[in-house]
Formats: C-alpha cells, sequence, structure tokens
C-alpha cells in the first residue's frame, strides 16, 4: 500500500513520520504526472508546490483552519490531501472536481480563486471575524510572485500589516522576480532570523521587558536605530510585517517549522519560500511557462497534443500586420503574452510591446495616458480578467473619449477554468462604458477585419470580442451591425460570436422539417438599433436570441427594449446563462446544459413554432 | 497692479524675480481664500500646494509638458497660473470651470482626475508615448499620500521603475503617513541627495564610467554591496527609482532647483515633499479635514454655512443602532469615514470599524473574506469610486453568494464636482453582479428601514444606494418592491430614490390641468418584476421613468424589457443621463439641463398625452 493511500484528510499528513514525508511528496508528483497527462490542467504550479502544501497541511487543520490560496491553480496537492485523491482524474471534467479552490467541494476550501491578488485581503478579513468573534483558528494566505504585483495585494498587505492580526502570508516566490529586488536583504536576514534560537530570543526579550515598560521602550527605540543604521529593510519589514526567509521550498523539514514558527508569532508574518515551478519532471521544469496550463501530454516525454487555430493567434498575427504599417500602434498585456497570442508582436515590435504584469487596472490607465498623447494602445486580456479594468474604461479612457481598443478574449464560456473564468459579464459592463464600441467576430476572418476596424474606423474606446479556441464551420466575413444568413418565414434568430455556429446548425436541422427561421448575425452590437431584427420580427413575429452571456445587458434584453411599445406581439425565448455563474466542463457541454447549443436552439424553436 | 494679474500663462511665472515669487504665493492664497469663501471647493489641499504648483510651473511649460494631477482637487492654483485666474469666482458652478484638470476646458490640462490613484500609470502611457514618438516633452505626476494608498499607484511605479523612462513623479505628503514609514531612509539621503554637488557628481560617474565598462561594472557592484549594506533603502529606490527628498513644500527656491534636477536626470525619480494642507489659513491649518472640501464659509473666521441632515449621517446613525445589537455587524470605509457618515460608528466601535485608506478593490475582498466566516460587513462607499470593486463584487462576493452590504453613498447626481463624480453608472453595473439586491431609499426613514432589509432579509449581496445631500418633501416609508402613490388614468410615471419628489410634483402639476398620473415609486429595484408597473400600463397605454442615471441598464429599459413581445402598444420616454458623463453644477442645475426634473417630466407628460 502506498503511504498516498493512507491519506485521506489533513489530519493523516500528520501521523506519518520524517521518512514517509518525502516518500509521500514522490507519489503525489508521480500521481499529479500521471493524471494530468490525461486530463490536462495546471502542471508545472503543481509540481512545484508539493512540498509546500504538505507542509502547510502539518501545520495546519484546514477542517477549521483557513488557507486561502492566490489564484488557485496549485491547490491540486491540497485537493488530493483532503479526501479528493481519487477524484483527481475527474479534475476540470464536467461533474467532477474543480481546478480551483471551490468551498462548495469541501469544507478544506477557504474560498473561491481564479483572479489573482485577493488572497491576502480575503485572508485579513478572515482574520478579522475570527478576532472579533472571538474564535482561535489561523489564517494563512498563500500568494505567488507573480500575483504579487498586483496593486491589490500591495493594499492587502499594507493593511494586514497595520492590523496586528495574527496572520501568515507565504509567498511563493517561482521565478526569483521578487527575490532579485529583496535579494541582499533576504539573504542576510535568513540566517539571522529563521534559527529557532533567533525566534526563541525574540519571545523570550518581548515577554521580559513587556512587563517593564520604560526599558521595553529605551530597547525598542535602540533596537529600532540599530535597525534602520544597520540592517536594510525590506519592502515587508517595512510595512510592519515579521519576515522570514527566504526557504528553500522543497526543503520540507525548514519548512514546517518556519511556517509552525510563523504559526505562533501571532502578528502578521509573511515568509518567503522559493520554489521551482515543474520541480521533480524535467520537462515541466525545462519549461514551465509552456507546461504552466495544458492540455493532456505524454506522460513519459511530455509532448502535447497539438491544439489547432485558435482566435488568440490569429488576433496577434494580425496585429502585427497592422502595426507593421502604423508605427503608432502599441500592444499591452497583463501577465499574458503567450495566452493573448501577442509573442509574435513582442519579437516584432519589443519596443511597442508591454508586458506590464497582473496589473489590469494599471494597464488600461496607462493606455488612457498613451492615447492622450496619440498612440493607440491595444489591450489583449481575458474578458474576466478585464472587470478589474471596469473603473478605468469609464474613468481613464471613456471620459476623455479616447481610442484605446480592447482585445477581449476568452469572451464567452471558456470551458474548463469554470466560474470565475467564464467570459459572461463583458457584453453588460463594456456596454456601461460611455461610447463603448463592440465588435464581435465569429471568423478569423472577421477577426482581423474588425480589428481594422477598431484600429481606423472608430474613435474612442472599442473592444473587439472572441473566444477562447477556435472557428467552426462559419469562417465567412461580414462586418456589418446587422447581417441577415438566412431568410424564413417562421421564427427569427439572432445571435453574434462563435455561436452563430450553432444557430446555423439548429436552423439547418429546423429546416429539414420545414420550420424556417431567419439567422440574423450581429457583427457590431454596440451601437446597433437591431433595425433588421425588428423588420425580421415584425414579419415573423417569433423570436430567439441565442448567446453565451448573461441575462442582464445581454444583447436579446436589449432587442426586447428596443421593440417594445411598438405594439408588437410576439413569442420569444432569451436563450443565456441567466445569472452568469456557470460551472466547469467542456464548452460543448456546458452550453447543451444551459440549453444554448443547437440543439436547445432547435428545441426552444418548435416550442415557439408548436412545430414539436 | 498686484503680481497675480500679470500672470496669464505658465511661462509668466517664469519671468517673475526671486523676491516676486514669495508675493506671488501670498496672492495667490489670499485670492483662494476670498473666492472659495463664497463658491465654496477644496480649500485645504489647494492652500498646501501653491509653492509646489509656482515651482512646477517655473520647471515646465504646460502648454506642452505634461503634469498629471491625481485626484485633482488640488488643481486650482494651476488653474489660476494657467489663464484661469478671472474664471475661479465660477470654478464647481454650473458653466463655469470644473473643480478638477479637464483638458476641454485647457490644454494645459494634461489629463482628467477625481478617482485616485491613477496619476503615475497615466503618466507612464504618456511617456511611452512620448518617447514612441520621438518627441521630448517632459512628464510629471503630482500624487498625494492619501492616493499612494490605492494598489494601482503601486502598480504604476513599480511598472514606471522599470520601464527606465524619464519621468517624475513628486510625491506631495501631507500628513506624514507615507513620512513614517521612509522616515529614517528619508533623513538620511536628504543631505546627501539633494545637493547639486552630488547629483552632478552622479552624472560625470557614470559619463565617465560608461565608457569604461570593466570599471564601470566593479565599481558598480562595489557601490551596490555598499549601498546594500550601509544605506538602508527606502521603498521607492527598492523599486529602481531615484528618490529625492524629502524637501520642505514651502521652501519655493529648494522646490524649484530639486525639481529641476529630478527632470534632467532623465530617469524615472520620485520627489518627496512635504507639505502642510491649510497653509497660510489658521482655521484651515488647524482643522484641514473639515476644510478639505467645503461649501461657503466667512473668509475671516472660517466659520461654514450649516447644512441640513443629509442621508449620509442618516445612515451613519442607523447602522450605530443596528450594529449595538448586533456584534456581527462591522463597517468599511475607504478613507471616507466622515464623508459617509461612519464616524459615529468609529467611535462607537471602533474594533468593528475599518478605514483601510483608499483600497476600494481591497475594502470589497476584504469584506468577502469576513463575510464568509460570519461577519455582516457593511461597506460605505461613494458610488463612482464603488466602481473600482467591480470585479470584486462578482469574484470575491457574489460567486460564493455572501453576505455582505454596500452603502452606495452619491448614488445618482452629485453636482459640483461633475463628470468624474456623478454616481450615475451604479444600478447598470450592481445589476450585472449576479443575485445583487438592490433598494433604493427616499427618505432617511426608508433608508433606515430598508437598511434593516439589507441586513436581515437578505442573503448574498446588497446595496442600498442613496444620494448626496437630504431628503426632499417626500418623507413617507414605502419598503415594498413597488409602491402606488398616485393613481390616475392618463400615464404611469415611475421613479426611485429622491427623484420621486420631481415626479410628485410633476403629477401635482399635471393634474392641475387635468392630466391624471399613476405615481409608482420603486424601493427595491432588484430583484423586481415590475408587475404593478406592467399593470397600470396596459391601461394607461403611456409611460415616463424618471431617472438620475445612465440609459444603459436603466430601470427604463429593464420595464421596455419585461413589456416587450406582450402586444401592448404604449408611448414612452425614458427620461434618464443618456450616456452618463455630465457635467458639474447644482443637482437642480443639472437635472434641469437634462430634462429630468419636475418641468422635465410634465413637459414629457403633455407631450405623450397630448395635453401640452
Amino acid at each position: 500500500m502506498s503511504i498516498l493511500e493512507k491519506i485521506n484528510c489533513s489530519n493523516d499528513i500528520k501521523q506519518l513520520n520524517t521518512e514517509e514525508l518525502p516518500r509521500l511528496c514522490e507519489e503525489i508528483r508521480s500521481y499529479l504526472i500521471q493524471t494530468l497527462s490525461k486530463t490536462g490542467g495546471h502542471l508545472a504550479s503543481n509540481l512545484g508546490t508539493v512540498e509546500l502544501t504538505v507542509a502547510l497541511h502539518r501545520v495546519y487543520d484546514t477542517s477549521r483552519d483557513r488557507i486561502v490560496f492566490d489564484v488557485g491553480h496549485q491547490s491540486y496537492t491540497h485537493k488530493i490531501i483532503t479526501g479528493r485523491r481519487d477524484a483527481l482524474p475527474t479534475i476540470r471534467q464536467f461533474g467532477g472536481i474543480s481546478g480551483f479552490p471551490k468551498p462548495h467541494e469541501a469544507k478544506d476550501d477557504a474560498f473561491i480563486a481564479g483572479h489573482a491578488s485577493n488572497s491576502v485581503s480575503v485572508a485579513l478579513g478572515m482574520a478579522h471575524a475570527r478576532t472579533l468573534s472571538g474564535e482561535n483558528y489561523d489564517v494563512c494566505a498563500v500568494i505567488g510572485d507573480g500575483a504579487m504585483t498586483g496593486g491589490l495585494s500591495f493594499e492587502g498587505l499594507s493593511n494586514t500589516a497595520m492590523s496586528g492580526e495574527p496572520i501568515v502570508v507565504i509567498l511563493n516566490d517561482n521565478n526569483m522576480s521578487i527575490a532579485e529586488n529583496v535579494g541582499g536583504t533576504a539573504k542576510m536576514l535568513q540566517s539571522m532570523r529563521v534559527k529557532p534560537a533567533y525566534l526563541n530570543f525574540k519571545r523570550q526579550y518581548r515577554k521580559v521587558f513587556s512587563h517593564l515598560p520604560a526599558l521595553y521602550s529605551f530597547n525598542h527605540r535602540v533596537k529600532e536605530w540599530l535597525k534602520a543604521h544597520l540592517i536594510p529593510d525590506d519592502i515587508f519589514t517595512e510595512m510592519g510585517f515579521c519576515y522570514l526567509g527566504p526557504i528553500d521550498g522543497h526543503d520540507l523539514r525548514t519548512l514546517e517549522s518556519v511556517i509552525r514558527w510563523a504559526r505562533d508569532m501571532r502578528e502578521p508574518v509573511i515568509v518567503h519560500v522559493l520554489t521551482k515551478k515543474g520541480k521533480g519532471c524535467a520537462y515541466a521544469e525545462a519549461n514551465p511557462e509552456l507546461y504552466h496550463g495544458v492540455g493532456p501530454f505524454d506522460a513519459q516525454t511530455g509532448v502535447l497534443k497539438e491544439e489547432g487555430e485558435s482566435f488568440a493567434a490569429c488576433f496577434g498575427k494580425s496585429l502585427c500586420r497592422y502595426a507593421e504599417g502604423d508605427q503608432k500602434i502599441a500592444a499591452i498585456t497583463a501577465a499574458m503574452s503567450g495566452g493573448t497570442g501577442l509573442e509574435c508582436f513582442a519579437s516584432a515590435f519589443p519596443k511597442r510591446f508591454f508586458d506590464i504584469g497582473i496589473a489590469e487596472e494599471h494597464a488600461a490607465a496607462m493606455a488612457g495616458g498613451m492615447a492622450k498623447q496619440g498612440m493607440v494602445p491595444v489591450f489583449a486580456v481575458y474578458s474576466s480578467f478585464l472587470q478589474r479594468s471596469f473603473d478605468m474604461l469609464i474613468h481613464d479612457i471613456s471620459l476623455q473619449h479616447l481610442h484605446a481598443v480592447f482585445a477581449v478574449d476568452r469572451a464567452g464560456l471558456v470551458g474548463r477554468d469554470g466560474e470565475t473564468h467564464q467570459g459572461v459579464f463583458d457584453i453588460a459592463y463594456l456596454s456601461v462604458v460611455p461610447d463603448m464600441t463592440i465588435y464581435c467576430p465569429a471568423s478569423f476572418a472577421e477577426l482581423d477585419s474588425m480589428l481594422g476596424l477598431a484600429l481606423y474606423a472608430c474613435d474612442g474606446p472599442v473592444a473587439v470580442r472572441y473566444p477562447r479556441g477556435g472557428e467552426g464551420a462559419y469562417r465567412d466575413c461580414h462586418n456589418e451591425a446587422e447581417c441577415v444568413l438566412r431568410e424564413g418565414k417562421d421564427l427569427t434568430i439572432v445571435s453574434y460570436g462563435i455561436m452563430i455556429n450553432e444557430v446555423l446548425s439548429a436552423a439547418e436541422k429546423l429546416a429539414e422539417t420545414g420550420v424556417c427561421s431567419t439567422v440574423i448575425k450581429l457583427g457590431r452590437i454596440r451601437p446597433n438599433g437591431f433595425q433588421q431584427v425588428l423588420e425580421s420580427l415584425s414579419e415573423t413575429q417569433r423570436l430567439i436570441v441565442a448567446e453565451d452571456v448573461c441575462a442582464f445587458g445581454s444583447i436579446g434584453s436589449q432587442i426586447l427594449s428596443a421593440a417594445a411599445g411598438r405594439g408588437l406581439s410576439f413569442s420569444y425565448r432569451l436563450l443565456n446563462l441567466a445569472d452568469g455563474i456557470v460551472t466547469h466542463g467542456s464548452v460543448e457541454e456546458l452550453r447543451h446544459l444551459r440549453g444554448i447549443d443547437a440543439e436547445g436552439i432547435e428545441k426552444a424553436a418548435r416550442e415557439l413554432t408548436g412545430r414539436e
């Protein structure tokens, strides 16, 4: 029987002896590689945090203590340990466990995660609640150095330091981007601080002198003076944290001791842990970016299954072509140059390419400054992450009617990443922004052409929104606000983007049984007066609008508004995602689940027409 | 002739001799106090930055150089200097100059300002544009220590340091909240860095050694080692800025020299300036918070005109009452305890009160953590600033259906602060958030009662939105989603919040000439099926919806959606603020301008009914 098979909850880990622990880590790594090679998922980051997670479970009891993971894609080992070992092969699959922490799945998952940099703020809220309720569980945030670049984490750290709440922040530093900054300091402090003797001294020192306030105060001042004049401070200490580290993130014994000390200090402590992404798997260690989030691969060789052409890649190529002839175009990404297809832009136009880290607010405000001075910034960003820039879209772009382009990738259903990543709110929140123009290409050809319109036929803010993955059967290029793809007298079906494929295929099926539909594809969905839709509707008197966004602010609801008051009698079905909260699974499965696939559209049409 | 009368543009300042400058500053102060005592406005912050602004105009030419003010309420001296001296008495008045920088008003205003912490990001965007376009103007950001707490400024600073772009960030530090942190460092560096000799040495040193790379590298390493081991670094230096300061912000000569050196260093430089809010005006210096933003006052004594009871004060009192009986209630503010009426809560329940600084993202994420662990956090925040928390409302609150209350103050038109502060997008963006409940009290009594419903009759996220200022003639208390206040057969008028006063007064006038209207007041606007509105509409066949929010997502558009397809023939007018961009002026003037006051409603009703 393997050691892993004996681990069914957090407490089982605590029973293991020091020889069993490294073996457990080995077994977990092997289990991760074998399983993810079949399911896909976040490989490199999880391989890098096996020891860290095991150490956390040695110290904390996640049935009551709260460990808040930042972003959360590094929580697989945590899931394995807390009763979900056998469910791992279902990870990110429809009906299976989520690829992110999810309190609905297990009480060991403290909080939802998916958008970066929130963990310290959330953990501080929990620590406040704990203290105010007179309870005594422990709270710990685990945040990567990438997420540290987000301003939200700075706000959280700054407030946590000030609060004095007992709370431990684990800085999981896996590419040295932070270590470089605090490098000199960190090294010097490591030998001094990480020794139990020093910490014990510190504790005893406080205990003794707390009874002698005057002496304590004098000593404290001497210490502060010494510290200020002799020991260079790191940014965390300046904020008011006790800083411990850096620690080797694969040295289980040290990790466990330091985290335990940190927990017992009863003040805000930061533990700086150095981990290696992809640890223990040669190909993932060699290329951690590639193996960050992957589809299925060969467990032996790491060879990835080939993926088809994507909208993202098509966007990147297209933008390069426009930028070649236009010096004013600049590209911005928030740590997503690979995902957004901007790698080719980065190498072709390095001076006009800006990877500003995970900092979507900054990206949009900076774009405002660039646009004000005559550049045309193109910020490529995932739909659900652009939610972070909502205020800047209004304040720093729209109020001055600045011409900035937003390449909104992963719009609509994204599939396996689930609730936190679905790009289902953008139609609504982008439409709130004054003067925002929104294009929705349904094919690569349309993306190329609409990007051109966004760059050259518009002023003010413009969004071009397109989905994860590739195009479907529809490969035409229709730029217009409204375009009638098919005419029929029985009902009007409206859609935009790649959902048009579902609509066309439903219309085909319907036609086979004599139900004739008018299909109208929207290209530019804002501004759009829906003239042709309304005309068609007055003839067919039946309307279906199919879209993969939330109901509020949807195109369906906009068409209804436009149709109101005219005395039109019509029946309708708005096929959308209601409140927009949609679980994980393949896009096809999720469309089917919510009744917005070809089958669902066909069914709705048959109900409307009474031809079932 | 006073010196001030000679100043008509940035360049005129440059002609003055060193004796004239202090006199100019004195004249500006006196002019500010005299003028603002009549108009109201941001007194203390402008008095504190007179010398700083004069120094900036000695160094920069704002007709081409770009000075980006953060928040921007400290730009009055800038406006006086750049051709708007005689217009100052019109500041914040309808048709007059804005209380914030506004590029449409003058090319000397580099960028719009109003929401904190964006200046460094915007300035960096401008600096990138400048460099990419091969131009050579200078870029400077002026940011207060309050705005520094916002994560956006951290993102901006971090990227600016990395960029190497020549750019000067002026840290206008007026309450030592930052100085305390960098205190020891700052003092030590001041004497060393602020001397031209040191800077010249540094420049020469680089020049010489840049021709001898090996030697430079060795020297550089020695220097770095010395720096690391002997000179404690401040956070800015760690980021990669050259840090200059702190400088006395009222010592004009030093200010001018240091800013000039900073400009000429051609790298990212931060100049730390210590200013005194209210400087030169005894009552404002003594109570800078009170005189931050004021209405008219007595210029001699500083005695402020009394203001009536406000929704904010009523909210504060009401929350205290609920909190007295309920240990689970906690209050959060983002540096607005006065404005949001939370001062009484802060003194009654200091342990449950959290002023987290200008950091709305953190406030909402922290509220999520608190709610998850069983507290009921109440985040009181201005409508336009809550735009910053949009992503957290979805990700950190709604996806887990956490019960957090948002007291959305300054909702609807706010008046004199203008475009950046109007709370006109909240109905739309709050409605995007899954499961958000929204209450709109129209009287103090309703605010008290609806706050109770938000705390005890709801789960999930809840917003209670109310306006700046006080209640009108309507003082009843109707909590229901829909409430018929008046019945009439000719048309249906719908509204919510204090706009109901305009509607009732229009209905009164209409009745005098025999036009009978049904008036329906919405109390809980989300969720709301608009049943009574639709019933009434089917009888009256005429609809007016009057609201002071943007058109997209408005209640009017929601009612139209709900009415569609039923074969209803009706005529309607949606009276709202279209794209939501509304200038400054009194709320009454702005309502009139946009035709949503009683007069506008009456006019629309007469048009609809044909009874003009």
